[in-house]
């Protein structure tokens, strides 16, 4: 099938979404059966209003760049297309003569390729739309693991084994809020920092292991008694044992103060909450909460290798599968671990994919339900692609 | 003369405050004078408790972990020596036949050293406390720049330069509140991340320029209604016009530490405040904050390779010149600008460090106290010791 082709990026920006985006259309400039390759700015919504650029004018130097650059080099959107807003869509298909659609993002991404597929069929026209998948949080479906995961995971281990000397150095407590709202892959790479028996993190505390305060509390109390010190790492989305997110329950009160929306990411409310938790309860004067925020999805000059060679994969088996077979998404599946760490690309159905979430699977935390087995580390460390060495001299033999 | 010597790490860590203890070592190791080389753990508190370490003894394997690790690999304390204190060092350096310290900090530390050489030249012990200096504020007097501002600095223009791409995806207003409680050089290394014309930071608050609520306000007002988007880089120690820090008369309850302050980092108030203060009154909805907190000073594996040059050379210097002259404190010249920057070493009084701080200079900042200007890029953009180069493809033309 010869035609036009569009590709996009949606949602959160990653680190390597823009490797993803090289992989697309270096793959797409070497098809013969797509002419024209737009990319569309801020996803659907400049689908919609038809705002394109030409892909395939970019210079060599400048898809060299992009492909380091974090964040969506062709902007992003938060539009969730009802089926209206895709019937918009897909009518800019047909007057563009789209015939292939490379849609980079999550879930919901997969759901409105699999949207706008459904509709095109109905309608008898021949489109091919298929969906990259990226996603700090690591929680789609399939795929061992998802492009984005392992740059975010490899900046938040750097973070906590940094603030775990600075804590050494000035010993307290220490809580770092970490993003991921339901599935708390990312919080749990926070253990991947660990190099000696008593750094941290000391305590993580996932989404998927609901907690009641007291027992938070006496898990701190308990790792400070021992070693003068401890490093916490929190995911955005710890909730109470009603299943009732902690950062829900602030919001209640911070409404009542009249401070406006409170979203997880981009404020520092739960980890303050948390911080003050701790001073008053154990009456530990040093407590310090940072929240990495934006930080973690696009630090500029930070990629882990391994995922950035991945994410470029994906864009480019995309486009090798829409060529060869039908719409569908991207996933990859492990092969080897450790030094013989490998994957291999398959494509898988759409509706696999669509609107569902996956979590850190029940072998990966430990029983307590306050830290991450070997088993975790042993998934997520090949994905960070290396983390440096480091060393602390308190511990040297006194003379 | 011969003897023993001390070396030790204080206040706040730094990216590069372990490269100038390798530094002070490597040299300490060839000098003939200096017999045994004590490292005081967690500063003159570990001096006070005589808990060492033998330098001497450590692998050039360990040393370069050393360098290359963030935080005090030593450990570090806040305590600020009085007198009384001062004297129980003394004693021990007495006891241990100690003739070198080689105090590695900020200004409180050159105080600290001066103190101690004071009251070793009344009872006539001689003694030669030297101090090399850290910080990642940047405000040390006499030295162009200070060990530790270069690393900080990389990471703040890292984290800004990846979070205005983030912004221009995803639409809207970002608030970064960047460590400095009263010298703002280190929140305007966020204008070290612009490459094109429209990049954020937009606007940049350090405390050196008081401003009103109202003004703040307007700035962003106008920034968003120009571009639909606004980045913003604050210092903690922003202030209101009655010189007051917004911090402060926002934490009417604030902890404070040793030295009366009010904490500023490791807590996220000031950002949520701000973005609550842009929500409220100009009502835009996606208004975001992030503090960057203690990840600027302590990121593993992120290192300006001039800084941790430099950070190394005035350690090595410092034993140099302690051997050859007398106590004081090692300071940079700058030779050279852009390609040809470099430095010169050179020792200056203890007295001229000691207690005092320096604040960004009137011609760094522009005329209307919200951004930066050209002097101050070239001032700043050696000590990075480079930037990643990004791209991003929204502006490219319509087709």
């Amino acid at each position: 099938m010869i035609g036009n082709a569009i590709v996009s990026q949606s949602g959160g920006p990653t680190g390597v979404i823009n490797a993803s985006l090289v992989g697309v259309i270096e793959e797409a400039r070497k098809c013969k059966q797509i002419k024209k390759l737009y990319g569309a700015i801020h996803a659907v919504s400049g689908i919609r209003k038809e705002h394109f650029i030409d892909l395939k004018k970019l210079s060599a130097k400048t898809l060299a760049k992009v492909a380091v650059s974090p964040s969506s080099a062709l902007g992003s959107s938060r539009d969730k297309p009802d089926e209206a807003y895709c019937a918009q869509v897909l009518e800019v298909f047909k007057k563009r003569d789209i015939r292939y659609f490379f849609y980079i993002g999550g879930n919901d991404s997969a759901n409105t390729c699999y949207i706008i597929n459904e509709m095109a069929d109905k309608v008898g026209y021949d489109l091919r739309a298929f969906h990259v998948p990226k996603t700090v949080d690591n929680d789609l479906l399939v795929t061992d693991h998802c492009p984005g995961f392992g740059t975010a995971a490899k900046f938040v281990a750097c973070a906590v084994m940094g603030d775990d000397l600075d804590n050494r150095a000035l010993p307290g407590v220490k809580i770092d809020v970490v993003m991921g709202r339901h599935a708390g892959f990312l919080t749990g790479a926070a253990a991947l920092a660990k190099q000696r028996q008593d750094d941290g993190p000391h305590l993580v505390y996932l989404p998927e292991r609901p907690i009641t305060m007291e027992k938070f509390i006496a898990d701190i109390d308990g790792v400070y008694k021992r070693l003068g010190r401890c490093v916490i790492a929190v995911s955005e989305g710890i909730c109470d044992v009603d299943h009732v997110t902690w950062a829900e329950k602030l919001a209640a009160n911070a409404e009542r103060d009249s401070h406006g929306n409170v979203q997880l990411s981009g404020t520092g409310a739960l980890a303050d909450f948390l911080a003050g938790q701790i001073k008053g309860k154990l009456g530990i004067k040093r407590v310090r909460a940072d929240t990495f925020g934006y930080l973690q999805r696009s630090f500029a000059g930070l990629q882990s290798k391994v995922d950035a060679k991945e994410a470029r994969m994906c864009g480019r088996k995309a486009v090798k599968f829409a060529m060869k077979e039908d719409n569908g998404s991207v996933a990859m599946k492990r092969i080897g671990s450790g030094k013989n760490y490998g994957v291999e690309y398959f494509r898988t159905e759409l509706k696999n994919v669509a609107e569902k979430t996956k979590s850190v699977p029940d072998e990966y935390i430990n029983a307590e339900g306050n830290g991450m087995t070997k088993a975790f580390i042993e998934y997520a460390m090949p994905l960070v692609g290396g983390l440096p060495q480091t060393e602390y001299l308190g511990g040297c033999p006194k003379v």
